[in-house]
């Protein structure tokens, strides 16, 4: 018995990008990944010339390497236990050589419109001008470039501008003897607040949150911490919550202890906010709280308790949008970064397009895309099936209530996914019913997608990803 | 009944004189206070004209202001948990303010030299040229002003400075781009190597410890972790260090967790340094730990471990000699700053002498000195009388064991104390006992000692000091 294996396309060669196209090698299928910058990493790639990397100079990855290593292609054992962006960078550099996945990129070749076609498959636009078909679309352009700005009353005189651009305290100003105010408690927010509250360089920094957040040391009795944050699938999550909540006191206390705002959450329901140093800073003084802003006035900054100061920057670590420059708007956006997909991934109707990488997994998105990588590559064989469309949105709406119902309804945390759950789920649930509903059909998937004359092209031994 | 006072000097306006001068004025016994300096401080007054600052511009005090407060003055309510030295220096200028202490003080008039006349007594030499004659001297000119430099084999041919003359990232020089290595592992050795270690300033930065060190954090479970490091003098205090050798794991976990060498001591057996940035930056690999260093050649520094490695600067944050330069050195010095003081104040045979604030005292030197202080009181106006040289001797060897015996036998540790366990003493007995001595003598204690001709001139009614 011969497949079709459809001629791929991946949007992206970051982190999700290379693993999916890592995967579908390892499957025989043949793929092109489509990046706009000069080379591989994404938001990994500091400095990166497409404008897509988020990282400032000092940037370290905030989950330990044990969490964060590809199961197929473990870090450096003389990493440390937090890596800085340029390890990462050299890992992925390594993955990709390891792998020989800088065969299948084209660079400086960025998808600018993705055309569904009306029999299915894709006609993509690309940055050389080019138009090129393929049968199945890897969306993997990431979610943490395009900035998301809040948006308050009044206007701001001094100088606005996103984490995103942030780089270190000379760059891309020069951020001394300043009057700060640093929005967001996030894990940038924590980052740049830290950097920039330095006695060295002269500043005064504000830190304002509208949610506030549960702060959790990176450290905890000598090991990285999230080894302790690590949710089993045999016991009821919500158990789970209860204890990591009683047990929340012994690691870094209440909020308020450090005069931040109480949540609006209960520990362990949204993403806690990694650093050590912020609770310190915050109870030398170098930091001063504030709760979420009313409204801008000139350079004064109004708060909600009624306080107000004034400012020479702002510095919005508000977080990202989730957006698909390629699509047309009516045809799939996320508005307040909301898109449903069947398991993070398949948009219901749409059957030769996934998504890699949508989610805020925690503790970290490297196992979560390995994960999803791996039913890329099984779909795009035939080996995975999707159910109908009917069960897709009932699994959707289930799946939302099972990671994210406890959690505030907000854009930064629509995306929320604890990675061990999902994982088991994926592992152990839905991959073999795929595999299932796959042998149910014959097992010959793409024979009906693929109806392009160049689908035979590629027709292979079935079976050819098994052999690695 | 008349006493006689003595005419007193304070070598100092650092705390330990600050706080000798305020309780004196409380006993209503004339007083001057000879300071090098234009101002108070000593080693709080940052960037202090008379060199004798160690403070550098990030400083925050390592001690919560709860445990740091002077019991007669509190701290303000606004200050943060870990004032900034700029606070604790406008803290001591508002206590020196709100008790008519500068009045006392000769500024720019330094003691030059400290001669004893043969009849008891003093005849001091100061900046100023002038000989001034006084009955009781009390030594608080510091402990943390005399950079001490350990000796290695061989020579660096880079940039050698000790930590005290460290003040920011670019003074007193350019530290970015380099290849840094700091030696010692105290708070100011973690302090400099993380604020050095950041990415913004594009430095390698090595960490050489001989002693290695315990760590623990500044907050543990949302509050001052000090607050949990309090000795109870009513519990065995072997028990309690082998309570918190048990509980140490919960905190910080073994250094060895983080690179460093294992400690040559147990925990809570010497001075841990606080720092809750030190083990995230080595455990980051923004830190490179290191054993002792071997020897130095060229640009090369060799450590015991057998590697390697090249330096442009070596910062050595290895602690501070006591030094008396007024005194003879054949008269008294503190070789390895081992020096034997009755209660650390009193030099056996020498009973118009005092120091003051000469100890490593936990948690912190603010309520230590204060504590000294009302014993510097009661003496000057004979409320408390010493013991024989005999029992003054066999004293300190007994409380030499009881505070360091368990401890290394080290220059840093020669001086180490618990205050919680000092200040049971000083209340529930020493000072009890020296006053049922005083009383036995008949209370005039200064009688006997004030021969001089100016002393009548002070004499005031006896009791003077229990007005306030």
């Amino acid at each position: 018995m011969t497949t079709y294996l459809p001629r791929t396309a991946i949007i992206g060669a970051g982190i999700s990008g290379l693993t999916s196209g890592k995967m579908l090698a390892d499957y025989g299928v043949p793929y092109t990944c489509f990046e706009s910058s000069d080379r591989i990493g994404g938001n990994w790639a500091f400095g990166n010339p497409n404008g897509h990397s988020s990282a400032y100079r000092s940037l370290h990855i905030d989950t330990s390497r044990h969490q964060l290593s590809f199961r197929d292609f473990p870090m450096p054992d003389d990493y440390p236990d937090f890596p800085h962006h340029s390890q990462i960078k050299a890992y992925l550099d390594s993955y990709a050589e390891a792998f020989g996945l800088l065969d299948n990129i084209e660079f400086r070749n960025g998808v600018t419109h993705a055309e569904r076609l009306d029999d299915g498959g894709w006609e993509l636009s690309t940055e050389r001008g080019e138009r090129r078909r393929f049968d199945l679309l890897i969306v993997a352009n990431g979610h943490h470039w395009d900035p998301r700005l809040p948006d308050f009353p009044g206007t701001f005189d001094g100088l606005e501008m996103h984490a995103h651009h942030y780089i270190d305290p000379r760059t891309p100003h020069d951020f001394s003897g300043k009057r700060i105010l640093v929005v967001g408690l996030g894990n940038s927010a924590a980052d740049i607040a830290v950097e920039l509250s330095s006695k060295a360089l002269d500043n005064t920094l504000t830190l304002s949150t509208r949610s506030s957040a549960w702060i959790v040391p990176k450290y905890f009795a000598g090991k990285p911490a999230d080894k302790y944050y690590h949710t089993s699938p045999h016991i009821p999550v919500a158990w789970q919550r209860k204890f990591m909540q009683a047990m929340q006191p012994m690691t870094a206390g209440r909020p308020e202890s450090y005069g931040l705002p109480t949540p609006n959450h209960k520990f362990f329901e949204a993403h806690p906010t990694q650093s050590v140093e912020l609770p310190l800073r915050l109870g030398s003084g170098d930091i001063i709280p504030k709760p979420d802003i009313a409204s801008l006035d000139g350079e004064t900054v109004h708060f909600v308790d009624g306080t107000s100061s004034d400012f020479d920057v702002i510095i919005y670590a508000t977080g990202y949008n989730i957006t698909f420059p390629f699509f047309d708007p009516e045809f799939i956006s996320a508005p307040d970064n909301r898109i449903d997909l069947y398991k993070r991934m398949f948009y219901p109707g749409i059957d030769d397009l996934i998504f890699a990488g949508f989610a805020q997994a925690v503790p970290t998105l490297f196992p979560f895309v390995e994960c999803q990588s791996r039913l890329i590559g099984a779909y795009a064989v035939g080996r995975y099936r999707l159910p109908s469309t009917d069960e897709m949105y009932r699994t959707i709406e289930a799946d939302t209530q099972y990671y994210t119902g406890h959690m505030l309804d907000r854009p930064r945390h629509t995306q929320q996914l604890d990675h061990y759950l999902y994982e088991h789920d994926m592992r152990t649930t839905e991959i073999p019913a795929g595999r299932r509903r796959a042998a149910a059909d014959g097992g010959a998937t793409w024979a009906q997608v693929d109806t392009h004359e160049a689908a035979a092209a590629h027709a292979v031994a079935a079976g050819a990803g098994e052999q690695r």
